[in-house]
């Protein structure tokens, strides 16, 4: 079983229950992804997960061009959840959003929430897409949990009915913050804001500073684009508060 | 003149000499640039740094279809340098490969070295696109500085020759390495080293460890792709040694 293991070089997510000896059924997209494109025959070892049961090694049991079926045989791994914490971001020009994304689920945020700020030109994501992105970098990342990304949402809603038991990281060049090295270090959840390219307006920024529950941090001298800040921001607080103690 | 200051919202990169009342002619892409693309006029203020003189202020004294002359009024910032810290890694897909560069010029690497490891598919790099694409971030990212991009050069050759005394912070999955938290803090001159993406070969697994200077680092549970992976080294190396603390 461990030589199969370790000869399973796809991962795959699917939305089924994983168990012993449970078959995976497999859509047209999938079958056409797994057995057109990456050329999968019966008999292949493929690492599936569904972002509840862990990671399972499975083996294609029928290969069609349209269809096909996987035979779950052990679990490889357990369901490893991400520390609580989540990245709200402004969404940038399309490349740049998707990036996030795919960076965040890498990084390890449990989710994953695009914000609508005063300086946001963005009027709606395509959230579909972005969450297919997440998918794409969980399978590719080697973690067993997918993010929720969440539909665009207005940055002012959000803080109306914000729990303030989850603080907030937001990073912001224009703030008088400390570095974000002298941030708190006690755990709990958290959540991390990176602003606009255009920055936040005055009203947000007094908005953000005046909560008790947000922590202003700059990222170094220089001014960062948003998806450089924000796989530093969540570097930070993985190295500090999160999973990569 | 801070009120001037102030509206200088374009940063230009040039390669002239900067100074008090010095005249910056431009050549004919800058001026299509400026005057064409961003809609400038005489009497524009501009922001110009060439990486030796810091930044000033100037004002756009002539403006043609072809040609266009600026002139230098006063230091708005010392020339900067970032730490002496360089990035190695291995050159990958093309857009990945330009993410990498405007990445580590933002996040404040001295110079920019792209790696040819027993894993790389790259033969070769475009060495002048990607110069192009530093000079771009650092007009972004407010730096003073423009890191040199080296041309493409083979792993083995570059620790044959390497200087002993620039420690290397190399990254792997795959390597058993402390987290990178524990690496070390004194400062000096460093390189980080980002692996290819199907991770190094075995000879060179081998021959990193045993170099005395090198000391491996794990970025989290998860596995980063190369570009996640640089700025996350990068972070965490300028929170801890460089010049974001």
């Amino acid at each position: 079983m461990v030589r199969l293991m370790n000869t399973a070089k796809i991962r795959l997510y699917v939305e089924q229950p994983l168990g012993p000896g449970q078959t995976v059924r497999l859509d047209r997209d999938q079958a056409h992804y797994l057995f057109g494109v990456m050329r999968q025959t019966v008999g292949a070892p493929v690492a599936l997960f569904n972002g509840i049961d862990g990671e399972w090694l499975s083996e294609v049991t029928e290969a069609g061009k349209k269809a096909g079926a996987l035979e779950c045989r052990t679990q490889t791994r357990p369901l490893q959840m991400p520390p609580d914490l989540w990245l709200l971001f402004a969404p940038i020009k399309k490349a740049r959003t998707d990036f996030i994304v795919e960076k965040a689920t890498e990084m390890g945020a449990a989710r994953i929430c695009p914000v609508q700020t005063d300086f946001t030109n963005s009027e709606r994501v395509r959230q579909d897409r972005l969450q297919t992105h997440a998918i794409e970098a969980a399978e590719q990342c080697g973690g067993t949990f997918v993010p929720p990304v969440d539909d665009l949402a207005k940055l002012g809603t959000l803080l109306d009915r914000w729990d303030p038991a989850r603080r907030i990281l937001f990073c912001d060049e224009a703030l008088a913050g400390g570095a974000a090295r002298d941030m708190p270090r006690d755990g709990g959840p958290w959540a991390i804001l990176i602003g606009p390219e255009g920055g936040f307006s005055e009203a947000e920024r007094a908005r953000l500073a005046a909560l008790p529950h947000a922590h202003a941090a700059r990222l170094g001298p220089r001014i960062l684009r948003a998806d450089t800040a924000a796989v530093a921001a969540l570097t930070l607080w993985q190295t500090t508060m999160g999973d990569w103690a």
